[in-house]
């Protein structure tokens, strides 16, 4: 989804909004989504600088090394380009636009150290904070075109699952990285771009929420959480399901009804006005009434856009309430050291109508014999 | 290629020693590559921090995510691990190591900025550079395996190169992109783990070195410059060869005669105890002698390993010197806008006995009739 100039216009004009209620001064974009969210241009990371500076007062500029600047979408209406050359100094352009006064500058937060430490030193009396501050609540709330590009990527990666859940893509005998290579070349045969992760986790890894799918082959009589998820049009999927191969052992069926019914009431409980904390209390608890709350060692969710995590995260300590446009997932895991695990994840909007779920892949442990 | 604990443990005592010599106090190392380089252990760029901090005087700490530690290869004589759960404060746990006096700290280049503001305003008294100070010039020099490992990533890359030349990969009526995905995928079958980037550009696309492969149809009686490269067994690949479609005009085989007369002439001044400036200047002066200065618009190379672009980089201003074990890529090109361009790159290790060309895929213009 490429943004047009005039949608552009209107979020540089919000994000302008923003700055003045904080008392920010200029905002400096590098690397990460909001530069792309708000000039429609992906910097690509690399030790040459890219950076859109952007005053209060003035017209925005974006550095960019000379070889890049024919990627770039001129849009004069927003920004001016100021490529420069192999034996520039770009830090010093950065420097020459935002100006030697005392200024309170706002730096995208995946900005290199290398860079902001450079600019440090060329504006020694300026104070720093994150981009995320002034771009984040925005960037949060999905315009309608957004939600619609998040609900196609969810749709492409719900056929990958279903084809997952229905024993489509064998699993016992073959590796965790040949199944998580079959998930990515689904998920891209689905329309999407790009395969962001795709981890496949049997047996025991299972009970390793990030673990990295490696050489171990799947058995049979296992849990295995696959969780994948790519970037379509420029917004993210994210989904993750739990199969076991062969007939599952009541410990286990106990164990996973226990998370589904957590994660469908986390699901529920996501409704504008409550607060993230919330949501995640509404599965931790239940988790917990159920002896596994040690087992669920991360938060219930995250954000998710042109991210595959950004704000809001749903973990103990947010407060903030949910927004209509708020896209997050839904994620309880539990995870038995040694033995097994168990995630389930869908992608979620906060409506002004309720919930809606924009992943619609069965939530049944299913069972699948190869 | 995964470190054995004992190379890591050489590699710790000379950043140790290098951190004495520049009076650091403790390096601190998030994302990029020296923190796989020197704990064999890389993390994810999450909004999560993992940080090594390796104070000069006591013991490494690995500050991880929880749900990443189970990644980690416990390397006990190395550092110690320490995990942070979902609502710790992991900024925190790292300047309880940093300890609050006045320190001189080392922060990974790539270390994002939000990471970075949240320790600067724990540790106000502490002074900060980038960490390649300390890593960079002992990165630069790879020992043996790594030349090797490089040597295969190169050898593999060569083997898809050939088959480019030799008109194995079809290019007429097929769009950048399609050819693009193609070079990725030999890449991968070639044996590499990871496609970096596979720049295709055809026609007057050709004229913009990092050109975006994208929708356009390459045409007959056209100038394609492939660049591409991935990651194998850890170590990067990078290579361009510039073909043309049916007979090349006159013209063109002037420009690219130019070129590689001075892409050939670099290679053989990238000699140890030689400058990397003046690298460049041998491949400027040749192409700025047949009037196409203006037309070669970068750098003419970067150091290559773990990353795609590390130390030493060939660019004029840097007066340091190539080291035996130096490996970078020699990559002259000259781009007329609007017209066509052409580019050829090989990577390349100085030696005591002189430079060694890892890339030894043909040179000469290649003609392809599909």
């Amino acid at each position: 989804m490429s943004p047009t100039t005039s949608a552009l216009a209107a979020r540089m004009a919000a994000v302008r909004a923003r700055m003045s209620e904080l008392g920010i001064d200029t905002l400096l974009l590098s690397l990460g989504a909001d530069l792309p969210w708000l000039t429609g241009y992906t910097a690509m990371p690399l030790e040459r600088l890219t950076m859109l500076v952007l005053p209060l007062e003035t017209d925005a500029v974006l550095v960019i090394p000379q070889l890049e600047a024919a990627r770039v979408q001129p849009r004069p209406e927003l920004f001016s380009v100021q490529p420069w050359a192999e034996t520039d100094n770009p830090v010093r352009l950065v420097t020459g636009v935002v100006g030697r006064s005392r200024r309170r500058l706002a730096v995208s937060d995946r900005t290199w150290a290398t860079f902001l430490l450079a600019l440090q030193v060329e504006l020694p009396r300026s104070t720093w904070t994150v981009a995320s501050t002034v771009t984040g609540p925005l960037r949060a709330v999905k315009d309608d075109d957004e939600v619609a590009a998040l609900r196609a990527a969810a749709a492409a990666a719900d056929r990958v699952a279903a084809d997952l859940l229905s024993g489509g893509i064998p699993l016992i005998g073959r590796t965790e990285a040949e199944v998580s290579r079959e998930l990515g070349d689904r998920l891209v045969s689905a329309g999407h771009d790009a395969v962001n992760f795709a981890i496949v986790a049997g047996g025991p890894n299972a009970a390793s929420p990030h673990h990295e799918p490696g050489s171990r082959p799947i058995g049979a009589g296992e849990a295995v959480v696959c969780d994948f998820g790519g970037t379509m049009a420029g917004y993210c999927s994210d989904i993750t399901r739990t199969v076991f191969t062969g007939d599952p052992p009541e410990e286990f069926r106990d164990l996973y009804a226990v998370l589904a019914g957590a994660q469908a009431a986390a699901v529920d409980a996501a409704r504008v006005g409550t607060s993230c904390q919330a949501v995640d209390a509404v599965a931790r608890d239940l988790i917990t009434a159920a002896g596994y709350g040690p087992n669920f060692i991360h938060r219930t969710g995250h954000g998710i856009g042109l991210e595959e995590h950004e704000d809001p995260y749903l973990v103990s300590g947010n407060r903030d309430p949910l927004v209509a446009g708020h896209a997050f997932s839904v994620e309880p895991g539990i995870y038995i050291e040694g033995r097994w695990g168990a995630r389930i994840e869908d992608i979620v909007v906060a409506t002004g109508a309720g919930p809606s779920s924009l992943n619609q892949a069965d939530h049944a442990l299913a069972v699948v014999e190869s």
